[in-house]
């Protein structure tokens, strides 16, 4: 368990290099939700993604010997971004493992931020394995895009916000689930900062290996497979045993539902939400019998989707 | 030249009604543009516009009896959207002449808000003889979109908040002008409340009678021939002179700049911004002398678009 100075020290630690992301309502989605909802836009965030936090705290907590090596990851997308740009802030290396069928949008915005990428297959091995030649080559630090604390705490940073900006007191709030980063940094910070709040996450049907986790008490492996793309990824050992522990649940979602709650957000609050970040609305339009009559708070975890492939979702969806 | 307090007055009266849209910034656009913007998320109204102020205004500026007979208007789109809810809201009716090659997302709204739709052909003569029929029928109070005191002097309340919410004093405010109710009402508003503050205008080539209106002195008429559906109007009797008074310039845009504008600004902000709401940030980007090196205010009209519609621009244009 991260303590509640942990917290606050990595809020305050990255504040300067990360945007206060809004908190936006829309009484057209309330009134088809039937509750009163809240999103933390980190669509908004710098990098168009909540993980510019965790990966700012990951690097602010490096030592100068670790620094002048630089920084490594695998990521299918925004924690690439996020590690490059939290690197160049810092003058420092970073090396990005990322998938050859990875968004050209989130290529592009690893390589603006000065990072170097290294391609590979999409599958979980040969992302480690080309992961661990560059460690081996360059000496630089891996960090984890979620199965890490520093990143975890940072992740958590975005809670405190909405629990501060949201105006009214929370009875629930839910986040999407990938690889557990966002969702078990958000239990914890809850915990801390509103103990009455009950957290939630909102999966993909198609990678729902923490719904299925949550059901066997083991970690099990997500068949990757959704529109989701930010959310393939498995739970991590750091992960779970925090979501096992602390969230209350987890509701799971088609790709249907989640273009449809995406179509929602940008025709109705007119912001751009990847289909990561959709999935909590979608989870929240589905279970009425969990979220209708609450206060809920949503954190949309990025805005980061190459408008035509997002709009093509729209059309086959009609 | 429409008074201070007049504006202050409109501000507080529609102040209920209305949000208080957020100004934005973007380190990417600023970096591109080589100017410090700040756009005013007008695409956040209710009703996805900032027509929601004007009308606001005329309504509540109404007399009991006039009231009782209710509004009418003939309007291509945001301005539908925006009497049919200001008289909701007051609990009168609505009588809407649309063009029938109104987008269809445009159209659900209307109805949305309990206005009765009333189609016609897209021509402005069409349009008037509708509207003409439906008033001698009804005794409705007609509200011009934009050749109205109190329409102008309800969009000129958007202004007002940019200068206040902007972090630095503005050299330039830019807004879109189709028949020039927000380009006079923010005009005026400029005047009174920042008179150092310089106001242009971004305009359609293929619909820049306010560009050749300015030049010649008289009024112009529109060719209505542009992406930007919300800016295929001419100006008016009311808006003319102001405008001709106090606007500094009129710089003209292209179909594709004004898409390309707009799928920055879905890219880099986030937001959802329908075509005509990206034409002054085409201005602001093709016309480096006016405003490099400037802090610019940049309105955005409005975010109603129909998604598909805008995937086919997108790829059109890429």
């Amino acid at each position: 368990m991260i303590t509640k100075q942990a917290f606050e020290a990595a809020h305050e630690r990255i504040r300067p290099y990360i945007h206060r992301t809004p908190v936006m309502t829309s009484t057209g989605i309330d009134t088809l939700a039937g509750a009163s909802l809240h999103f933390k836009c980190e669509n908004f965030q710098k990098v168009g993604a909540f993980k510019a936090r965790g990966a700012m705290n990951a690097v602010l907590s490096l030592t100068d010997e670790e620094r002048a090596k630089g920084v490594a990851t695998h990521s299918s997308g925004n924690h690439a971004q996020a590690l490059a740009r939290a690197a160049q802030l810092m003058g420092i290396r970073s090396y990005i493992v990322m998938p050859r069928t990875a968004p050209a949008v989130k290529k592009r915005g690893v390589l603006g931020y000065g990072g170097e990428i290294f391609e590979c297959e999409p599958t979980l091995e040969a992302r480690e394995s080309t992961l661990a030649d560059v460690v081996a080559k360059t000496g630089a630090t891996e960090i984890h895009p979620f199965n890490n604390y520093e990143v975890m705490t940072g992740q958590g940073t975005a809670v405190i916000e909405l629990l501060d900006d949201a105006e009214e007191q929370l009875d629930i709030v839910i986040t999407p689930v990938g690889g557990g980063g966002l969702l078990s940094g958000t239990a914890m910070a809850v915990k801390h900062f509103s103990p009455d709040t009950i957290v939630y996450a909102g999966e993909p049907e198609g990678a729902d290996d923490a719904y299925r986790s949550f059901k066997s008490g083991k970690m099990e492996v997500s068949q990757a497979n959704s529109v989701a793309d930010g959310l393939l990824t498995s739970l991590g050992t750091k992960t779970f045993p925090v979501i096992h522990e602390l969230v209350k649940g987890v509701v799971t979602v088609s790709d249907k539902e989640i273009v449809e709650a995406m179509r929602l957000m940008w025709e109705k609050m007119k912001i751009v939400v990847e289909p990561s970040g959709a999935v909590p609305l979608a989870a929240v339009l589905k279970a009425k019998d969990v979220f209708a009559g609450k206060r809920v708070g949503i954190i949309i975890s990025g805005g980061n989707v190459d408008l035509v492939r997002a709009l093509k979702l729209f059309e086959e969806n009609a």
